[in-house]
């Protein structure tokens, strides 16, 4: 298997964690209902590649997202596995379903910006971090560790770009909450590399650390791995990432998935910084679910991996 | 039109000049055979989109690229034609007839790996070097200047990782042989950036400085913008890009193409780093050639801008 050079460079962590969303995020996004068993296989075959933290679905009401109805049969199914499996939780009712089955890490998702938290949560940016409040404080009362999702850090799709000002507030907000953790979503894409460096060092300024911190970037304009080097850079560790880019079309006009785990570990790999993950064990997996999804993975590692290898 | 919050960088240059392949190194990939005056009509798009240099063809024998085959016919119809139009050129017949044609800028192509010299050229590193020496003095003498492709800089498909000092030692060949510029191809997509990074320094080191360099990265891995990203915090100012991804197919298992001018030029914006290119207008550029090419883009940005726009 083709693999690249490994040639390091300066400034740059030894390790990275990769926080794989594919079986949440992705396939939240896909339009094909995946029985449970095949998530759990390929939520097994993830873990079996290296990945230590496979976000593994979401506790939403089914009427919302209904592709992730089976969250509980999915729980039952994969307690087996060997590595963090968080879940995201809108509600106390959700949490409680959560931790009922186990659940060691959940994850909330706000919004840095009045017009998403609006069309996602049909809340105001304040009524949601409200409603999150009893969740977060319910969770660390449990001893489970809290991740914070904020969507739109960069631009917004009704608002155009957002201010920084703005997204570092909303993260304060959600670690002053309890979060242990918040995730940076560019969930448009529209983010760049000065964009990257800018948000980050401003949360640092507010005194937010960069091991607080993870970065979510979207390809839909083709910048998320130049971001996340960007991230790298800057001192973040923590990167997250779809396996095969789970989530986003390659057929549609706009793909606007996440970042691909291998086009990641790639370059990951290439930089000698270690992840724990098997490059080629990844990409069968992601050709695996590709297959039962009936579509090529929008990936271009994976395309090109598994060229080569049938 | 959705378009990038530009934050600046410490660190980047100003301005980046954009050697856009499109019409050659992005035509001679696809199957179509596209007409003379269609490509005639692109290159003037591409021009008034705010690119300064253009490879407008090549001067191959027919017999090897039929695709360019209409070099005489293209070159009467872009004279008009405001940018720098750069002719790939083989050997002293292909010159004289791009001079004969008035072609101010040629470029010559050699390989770093002898594999690659064999395949293309069917000549050694050596053989391949003695057959540019008198069209690279002869284009000189013409007051022509002369680039410098490379192949295989960072990998080669049948001998793997490709030393630094290879590269190194032909690029300095290119050099003295008179070539102004050498543009460094990761032919095949392996290249990430610390291996970018260590290259550029050691061509540093061996006394070539980064205004005789430009970068060639294809997107096979996904990994182009961040090695361009990394050869441009290097201090690289001229990079390679092929408008719209022409060259990549967004069928192919493999999409083996040259990183797409959009992709590059949203980046750029982003940064506040002055190209002179309108996104719009090569964004329309690019959708107007996918239709004659009868498929989408593979350009994430295209595919983006282009969803919104329609």
């Amino acid at each position: 298997m083709t693999l690249p050079m490994t040639v390091p460079a300066p400034g740059l962590p030894a390790r990275v964690r990769i926080h794989e969303v594919g079986p949440r995020d992705g396939l939240q996004n896909e339009k094909a209902l995946v029985p449970a068993a095949i998530k759990a296989e390929f939520i097994h075959r993830l873990a079996e590649a290296g990945l230590t933290t496979i976000e593994a679905t979401s506790f939403v009401h089914p009427k919302w997202v209904p592709q992730l109805a089976d969250a509980e049969e999915l729980m039952r199914l994969i307690d087996d596995v060997d590595a963090r499996l968080p879940v995201l939780v809108p509600n106390e009712r959700g949490l409680d379903r959560a931790l009922a089955l186990g659940a060691r890490e959940i994850a909330v998702f706000a919004s840095a910006t009045e017009s998403f938290a609006k069309a996602n949560l049909n809340r105001t940016v304040d009524g949601a971090l409200e409603m999150f409040e009893p969740v977060v404080a319910k969770a660390k009362d449990a001893g489970v560790a809290v991740r914070g999702y904020l969507s739109m850090c960069f631009g917004d799709p009704w608002e155009g770009p957002v201010p920084i000002s703005q997204t570092v507030s909303v993260s304060r907000r959600l670690l002053d909450m309890g979060c242990d953790e918040i995730s940076l979503g560019d969930t448009i894409g529209v983010a760049t590399p000065g964009h990257v460096r800018e948000l980050l060092a401003t949360l640092n300024e507010a005194g937010i650390a960069d091991d607080r911190l993870a970065v979510h970037f979207h390809d839909t304009y083709g910048q998320a791995l130049a971001n996340t080097l960007t991230a790298l850079q800057h001192g973040v560790t923590t990167v997250d990432a779809s396996a095969g880019g789970l989530g986003g079309c390659p057929y549609a006009k706009s793909a606007t998935g996440n970042l691909a785990t291998e086009d990641l570990v790639w370059m990951l790999d290439g930089l000698g910084i270690e992840t724990g993950v098997d490059i080629g064990r990844l990409t069968a997996a992601s050709v695996w679910m590709a297959r039962h999804l009936g579509r090529p993975s929008p990936s271009r590692t994976v395309r090109a991996l598994s060229q080569k290898e049938t």
